[in-house]
C-alpha cells in the first residue's frame, strides 16, 4: 500500500543529527555530536533512595493517572524556584509540567500557529524546536545570531517583513548550538519590540542553571509585565534527561490551552518521576548538586577550549561559552564544511554539521557544533587534535 | 493581552470528564466517572524491586536520553508478545513505544490527516481520541455502535458519503465507553471494506488483556495482510497508567513517520519506565499478573451488574461487558439524561454523560458511562442503589 502523509509531516525528515547518531554505534568513534548531559550529572543515588520511598509510601498515587497540568506539589515547587532563582512569574502566570522541555516548545507553537504562520528564530537554532514548529506547519525564519544575541534592528526588520509572525523563539542563555548568551541590553530591546508588535516570545532556557563563568543575566521572562513571554525549561540537564520532565511558565490562558493540547498528546507526564523531582527539589540540596555539574562542565569546556587553542588553525573561529553544553566552530570561507564533517567521521570523530541548525533547510553553513559534556577528557584531547589537524590540512 | 489561538485548538474545550473530575475533589462523592484502573492492578512490589536493581546496575542508561522509537529490548519484547498473544505483526510491521496509548492515536492522526479530513469513529467513542483527532483539525464522523460493533453496511455508506476519509478509528474489544465487543464476523467484514477503499484502520486495544468472560476474538490487525491497520495499545491497564508507556504496531513507513512526529513532541518515552516494563515482561510472570486483574474486574463487574439488576428500573438498558472497565447505561426516551447526571451529582454519585463521547459534539444522548474498576464494593452497592432510585423517580 502507498501511504500518503499529512502535509505538515510529509516533508519533515528525521534530523541530520539522528543520521549521525547511526554512525555512532561504532564504539571506536569519538563523539562530539551528542546533546546529552554527562551521566555524572544525574544524582542517581539520591534518586534511588527517594524512589524506594515512593514505592513504599505512595505507590498507588505514583503509578496511577495524574492531572494533565502536572503533579500539584511539583508545580508549586517549580513556581517557587523560578521566582526565587530567576525572578520569573507574575500574578497572571501559571506553571504546567511537560514531558521534557521540547514538548513545551511544541505545544506553544501548536496553540498559537496555523500552517503558514511565521516563527522568527535565531539562526542557527535548536533543531528539535525548528522541527516541532515545522510539524505544525509553521514557517521558521532566521535572524542572524551574533556573539551577544540577535540584533534588535534585525528583529524589527523581520517583523516588518513578516506581518504573520506569531512567535519569536529564542534561547538567550548558552544557546544551542552556538553557546552564546544574549546581553541584558539586547534582551530588554527585544522584549520592547515584541511588546510593540504584540508578538509572543517563546523563551527556551534548558541550560540556565549551567553557568560556570561570567555573571548571571535574568531571563527575558523576568521583564514580562505584559504577559507575552512563554518560558520553557526542564530538569533534563540537572536531574535526568531520560525521565522527560520539563515545565512551562506562561500566562494562564496560554497554559490552559497548552493543557488541552497536552491532553491530546500524552494526557500527562510520568507521574512517578514528577513525584521524584518534587521530592529531590524539596528534600535534597538542589543548589549544591547544580554547583557540582557547573564545576564539571567548567573543567570540560576549558579543556576543550585549550585543545582548540592548541590544535585548531587560527583561521577557525570558535565561541567561548560561559555555560551550557556546546562550542560552535566556524571554518574559513573556501573550506567545504560538509566535506570536513565527512572526513572527520572517516577519522573517527563525529561533529554536527551547522546546516542541521539552519532555519532555512536549504541554506549552506561554514560551522559545526562540538559537545563537551559527554566525551571523556582523553577523547576531548585526542578528538580535537584530529579535527584540528584535519582543518589545517583542508585550509592548506 | 488578547491571545489568539490556532484554528485547530481554539475551539477545543477541556473534556466534560475533566469538569466532572473537578467535583470529585469532594471525598464524599461516589465516583463511577473515572477511567482509571484499580490501584490493585499495579504490581508495585515487583516494580519496586526491579527499580532498585535498575538504579544499582543501569542508572546511567535509565536516566539518559533514549531513542525516539523506544528502548530496543522493550520493542522486541512487545513485538514478541503481540505475535504470541494476539497473532499480530508481519514482515512489513514494526513497533514503536509511545508515551501512553493516547500518543499513538494522536500520532497516527497527525501523520495521516490534514485539516478537514474525516476520521470515521464508532459513536459513541473514546473522548481522548476524538479530541486528539480534532486537535489535528480532522473531522470526527460517527457510525452507530451496535452491541456487536458497527454495521459493515453503515461503514460502507459512510465511506461513500465521505470520500476524504483518511482513517477508521475502532475500539473493537471492550469498547470505551460502551463496553461492547465487535464480533469476529464484523471485524472481517470491516477489514475488507477498508481494504477495498484503501483507508487505514486505527485499532485501539487498551483493554484487550482484560477479558473476564466469553471467548477471545483476535484483533483486526491479525487479519492485516495489506498493511492498512495501525494497532495501538499500552501498559496502562496492566502495569501502571501513571507511567505513560504505550506502543504501536504498524507498517514500517507509518512507524517511521510517527517517530518523526514523536521526536517533535517528547523526543522519546520515559527511559527508566521502558526498562522497567521490559524487565517486568521478561523476568516476571506477566500472564499470572494479568489473570489476577481479570479476576478482580470479573468480580467488580458482576457486582455492579447485579446491583443494576436489583435497583435499576427495567426501562433502563445497560451493556453486559465481557472485559474492560465500563458499563454503558441508556435511559428511556423522555428522561432528560443531563438532568439525571446533574441530580446524581447532587446525590453524591458521579457518572459521565454520554454526550462527552459523541462524535458530533452538538448531538444529544440518552446514555451515561459507569466505571467499575475503581470504586469499592461498598460504593458500588450504595451508588448504584442511589442512581437506580433516581432513575425510577425520573421515569415516574
Amino acid at each position: 500500500m502507498e501511504y500518503k502523509f499529512s502535509d505538515n509531516l510529509a516533508s519533515l525528515k528525521p534530523s541530520a543529527i539522528r543520521e549521525i547518531f547511526k554512525s555512532l554505534s561504532d564504539p571506536s568513534i569519538i563523539s562530539f555530536a551528542a546533546g546529552n548531559p554527562s551521566p555524572l550529572s544525574f544524582p542517581a543515588e539520591d534518586l534511588a533512595a527517594i524512589s524506594a520511598d515512593i514505592f513504599e509510601k505512595s505507590a498507588s498515587t505514583a503509578l496511577q493517572y495524574g492531572i494533565t497540568e502536572g503533579y500539584p506539589p511539583l508545580r508549586r515547587a517549580v513556581t517557587e524556584r523560578l521566582r526565587d532563582k530567576f525572578k520569573i512569574g507574575r500574578d497572571f502566570d501559571t506553571t504546567i509540567i511537560t514531558s521534557g522541555g521540547n514538548q513545551g516548545l511544541e505545544l506553544a507553537c501548536r496553540v498559537l500557529c496555523n500552517p503558514g504562520d511565521v516563527v522568527l528564530c535565531e539562526n542557527p537554532s535548536f533543531i528539535g524546536a525548528l522541527n516541532a514548529f515545522r510539524a505544525v506547519g509553521a514557517k521558521t525564519v532566521g535572524i542572524p545570531l551574533r556573539e551577544d544575541g540577535i540584533d534588535p534592528a534585525d528583529l524589527e526588520a523581520a517583523l516588518q517583513k513578516h506581518p504573520n509572525t506569531k512567535m519569536i523563539y529564542l534561547i538567550p542563555t548558552f544557546q544551542n548550538p552556538a553557546g552564546t548568551t544574549t546581553s541584558a541590553e539586547k534582551r530588554a530591546a527585544i522584549y520592547e519590540i515584541a511588546k510593540k508588535h504584540s508578538v509572543m516570545i517563546l523563551e527556551d532556557n534548558p541550560y540556565g542553571d549551567l553557568r560556570f563563568a561570567g555573571e548571571d543575566i535574568l531571563p527575558i521572562k523576568a521583564l514580562d509585565d505584559a504577559g507575552i513571554v512563554i518560558y520553557c525549561s526542564s530538569f533534563s540537564k540537572i536531574l535526568s534527561s531520560g525521565m522527560r520532565v520539563g515545565f512551562v511558565c506562561a500566562p494562564d490562558p496560554i497554559v490552559q490551552k497548552m493543557a488541552v493540547g497536552k491532553q491530546c498528546e500524552d494526557v500527562h507526564t510520568n507521574q512517578f518521576f514528577q513525584m521524584l523531582c518534587h521530592r529531590f527539589m524539596t528534600e535534597r540540596d538542589m543548589d549544591a548538586h547544580i554547583e557540582k555539574i557547573r564545576a564539571l562542565y567548567r573543567e570540560k569546556c576549558n579543556l576543550m577550549l585549550s585543545c582548540l587553542n592548541q590544535y585548531m588553525p587560527k583561521e577557525v573561529h570558535y565561541t567561548r561559552p560561559e555555560g551550557g553544553l556546546f562550542i560552535w566552530c566556524t571554518l574559513p570561507d573556501g573550506v567545504d564544511m560538509n566535506a570536513f564533517v565527512k572526513k572527520a567521521i572517516e577519522k573517527k570523530v563525529a561533529v554536527v554539521p551547522g546546516t542541521a541548525f539552519n532555519c532555512d533547510t536549504e541554506a549552506p553553513s561554514q560551522s559545526f557544533r562540538l559537545n563537551y559534556s559527554t566525551p571523556s577528557d582523553e577523547d576531548i584531547k585526542a578528538g580535537i587534535r584530529i579535527i584540528g589537524e584535519l582543518a589545517a590540512e583542508m585550509i592548506g
